[in-house]
């Protein structure tokens, strides 16, 4: 009998840290947070001004819905776009003022909370070939998606601070 | 029997999708990436040049270090450094050169790992005042930590744009 209870000492699942729905808020809290940096940013500038000869702010928040968007509906349907096809690659994103941005930030928003409301928990960690190219597991590519987001909202704060307009406060995420 | 078969029905705790292991080599992976573009600085621009009229890149990795390095020594001791007694806030870094950062970037690569072994699961979902000043969930403050890491990162592109020098690949974590 000793014996048998020492076989059934099995190690335990190792515990996780974060829900799905802590990812989504945490993921929503960084889209409110980069909503107010395109509401700060001048409408006249938003696809004009650039620093060091990068993009404009408006390219990059096209790239970053494109990412939210196109990448959750390639999670949810299993249907990808390539990169090639993405409005931001393309360059014929309809979106041509910030109004227009707007509407489809928060529409995005709607969208992603739909999507959690698809995701089975143990879907996070399955193997996808996002958008064709990027083998890895979905937990993965959505930490990409954030990731990317925060990266190049970032590089708006210098854009904004050449401008001499005051950058939302980065813990700021309400 | 059938009441009670229906009231065993409790509903099972929500299943978690990031494991302490995997947050770890996702912060792990991006201070690769960071640690790249530090040794992409040249040395005699890693603490003079800016953009904007902000803080030079070398100033940005010492906030980036203090808040990996203090605010882990905070987590796993109790025992919190106040933002103000924090280098980057002081001004009073001993760090001066490309190599003496690398070498500090190195031993908290270091400490990070050990200080993973030190953090069983469940205290990552306890609550702490990070720096005597912050409420929320370990997870939360280690969350803000390295996205703290990914926002200055993405400043010191633009940097080393308009210094004409190649942008590591943001994908590259390794």
């Amino acid at each position: 009998m000793e014996t048998n209870t020492v076989n059934q000492q099995v190690s335990a699942p190792a515990e996780m840290i974060i829900s799905p729905e802590a990812l989504l808020e945490h993921w929503q809290g960084h889209r409110r947070l980069t909503r107010k940096v395109i509401e700060a940013f001048p409408e006249d500038k938003l696809f004009t001004y650039s620093v060091a000869g990068m993009r404009s702010f408006g390219d990059m928040a096209i790239e970053i819905m494109d990412m939210s968007s196109d990448g959750m509906d390639g999670i949810i349907t299993g249907q990808w776009k390539t990169i090639n096809e993405m409005d931001h690659i393309t360059g014929k994103s309809p979106l041509k003022t910030k109004e227009a941005v707007l509407k489809q930030w928060d529409q995005i928003t709607e969208q992603l909370n739909q999507n959690w409301q698809q995701l089975p928990p143990e879907r996070f960690l399955e193997v996808e070939l996002a958008f064709n190219a990027y083998e890895g597991k979905i937990i993965d590519s959505i930490l990409y998606f954030i990731d990317n987001e925060v990266h190049h909202r970032a590089q708006s704060y210098v854009y904004l601070n050449s401008l001499g307009i005051e950058r939302p406060a980065f813990w700021d995420r309400f």
